[in-house]
């Protein structure tokens, strides 16, 4: 949710209606226990300098891991290559305030996670969303886009910003054949890709797919991460990996909030081995949630409205029947005991139809049974809409 | 230290040499304990949200702590007029994109923290230091300045920086008559003051004197704080505190980065009743240290040197006899077993002879014994430079 706007939807309020609005992991998830024994761990340790200004080796070892964890996704990384940041917004931040000047092309998803769209906007860029289908950016559409673009003498964009795998909020991955030709038009017109890569450790089916930054061969690809999804986000540690004069630069845009007790904890907690067992626990939990709500969407949505089928990540987007709204349907949604984001708020300029009739469902947070109760209610508020046409 | 920059003296190492270099609370001051069992009590108390990105009620309590603090010290001050940041720079920084176009102005005084000078100097800001004394900023230049601006057709700055107390790097504290006619000054020619209070709690000698904050009458000062010098550095907690438009617009720049875990852990801490204990004994210990700066000073130093007598903080300015330069000097201290900052980095142009002769002390990190060895280095390395003259 961190940045995920102040639409008029905070404004319905229903405390027994089942949220599926928020990409929050389920409360049952959190490593409670793990970080205090990984607290008590630093300070055994290194109590004399783990909450020092430098931090100790632990807070120092967590550059380590994040690149270890890169490596693992393919990724070519070294320590040198991450820049630990207050949680992934702050590392968009971060390559926003590197790049990005007043009126620069940023070209994003539509639709795209809210909180880059306000982090865009903040910086004054001129943001355009493309395409996307069932496999993610419509890099077709992209390509006839920068094309028309020289063709009419106007310049490429400074960044193209995509989430790739498990999309936020449709929750598509693009293939191989795409990233690849993206990573050839980033060169041919000479733009940076920001690769937000929050959920590519949380697949549940098929195979995976490299991380752009691991087909990158130009140090054209930014890459950032989270540990807000893989541990929790209440520790507010992401990163940016980049090399060279890019990695420098960025490193510049983050001055100071080094929290070096979250950061010792955190890397503890990974060197105990607590990471990938807790991953592969939350995969296993994500997995069971994704699954109830599909079959739910299944069993009780009308006929006419799709939905996508992630292999991970935390969402499901969901496209209304012709004629229905996502944002006027919400009032009666919440009296049918069920809240999610409407589609405008993921779209740069509301996506007209697509924003209308999309939805965003979550099914991080709730509980199983709960979400059913919620797919049922949400089918119900478009029946009533539709007997009442 | 953060941000405290990267000039030649960086290369400079002396492995057993007292460090008197940085503004590093010593170690013992660590509440590592209070700090593991605070965790427990929140992940006891609130184990399904401590880590969620809402956080708990204890998350949402620190801004209610930073108000009581804020009010102790004589600032009308709510919860509703804080923003929390990752630690004091990036609340500069926060308020730096608030206000700070390119080219626009920046007063400060000179010598001052050379974190706040980076940052300044990374949005474009024309930095002008200002002349300070045992009292401060000289407030009669100021006014001088603003003045000879306004005859001459020239803007004033958009922004005042300034430590008004226990000042880094001099340890000086403005009386309460300078700070009202700054207020005064701020609002005839329109700029907004930045008050850093980082040390305003560690006072060990006189009378309290009223924060900038606690005399603003007209929403014109914003106050930055942190619990880097009152808890430790290492969890990266700082503010803001201002009103209505202005803190809204801070809030704006300063995205994401809810550190919730850390949150907790400090509110709880500060709940406990940890902070005022360990603070009290804090001052005891600062004191303990500062007093034996000041004796050394005095029982070794050439009679030419002057130094700064400060109530509180963490430092001790030194002015070197005539003719001696602080950063040509540092190799020959290093050599007799002592390391300080030189002078010329506190200023934003490098401050001439007086950053020449300038060198700032930390009294905050080196034991009582070490610290007097060190003066002593620092004595011997002077008498050298002078004999061979």
């Amino acid at each position: 949710m961190d940045g995920e706007g102040y639409g008029a939807w905070r404004s319905i309020t229903a405390p027994d209606a089942v949220s599926l609005v928020f990409g929050f992991p389920y409360p049952e998830s959190f490593p409670n226990e793990e970080l205090v024994a990984a607290a008590r761990a630093v300070f055994d340790e290194e109590g004399d300098v783990a909450l020092q200004y430098t931090g100790g080796e632990y807070a120092g070892a967590l550059a380590d891991v994040v690149a270890e964890h890169a490596r693992d996704r393919g990724v070519d990384c070294d320590p040198g290559d991450v820049v630990l940041t207050n949680g992934s917004t702050r590392a968009i931040d971060a390559v926003c305030r590197t790049f990005l000047e007043p009126g620069d092309g940023v070209f994003a998803e539509a639709p795209t996670f809210m909180g880059a769209l306000n982090l865009f906007r903040g910086y004054d860029a001129a943001v355009t969303g493309l395409p996307t289908d069932a496999d993610g950016l419509d890099v077709g559409a992209l390509e006839t886009e920068l094309a028309a673009r020289r063709a009419a003498g106007r310049p490429a964009p400074k960044l193209l910003y995509t989430i790739p795998t498990f999309q936020n909020p449709t929750g598509a991955t693009m293939p191989l054949e795409r990233r690849r030709r993206l990573l050839e038009l980033a060169a041919e017109y000479d733009f940076v890709v920001l690769e937000d890569d929050a959920y590519g450790a949380l697949r549940y089916d098929g195979d995976p797919v490299p991380p752009l930054k691991a087909l990158d061969e130009e140090g054209r690809v930014v890459r950032v991460g989270t540990f807000s999804k893989t541990i929790a986000p209440g520790v507010r540690t992401g990163w940016v990996v980049a090399e060279g004069e890019i990695r420098e630069q960025v490193e510049r845009m983050n001055p100071g909030g080094t929290n070096t007790f979250t950061r010792g904890v955190l890397a503890r907690y990974c060197r105990e081995g607590h990471f990938e067992r807790n991953v592969e626990a939350f995969r296993g939990e994500y997995e069971r949630r994704r699954d109830r709500m599909l079959d739910a969407l299944d069993a009780h949505m009308p006929p006419e409205a799709t939905w996508t089928d992630p292999d991970g990540g935390f969402f499901v987007w969901v496209t209304l029947p012709e004629g229905l709204d996502s944002a006027a349907l919400l009032p009666e949604a919440a009296e049918e005991g069920v809240l999610y984001l409407p589609g405008e708020h993921f779209y740069p300029d509301g996506g007209d139809e697509r924003g209308e009739r999309g939805l965003r469902l979550s099914f991080s947070y709730a509980a199983p049974d709960e979400i059913d109760r919620g797919i049922e209610g949400l089918a119900r508020a478009c029946q009533r809409v539709l007997d009442a046409r």
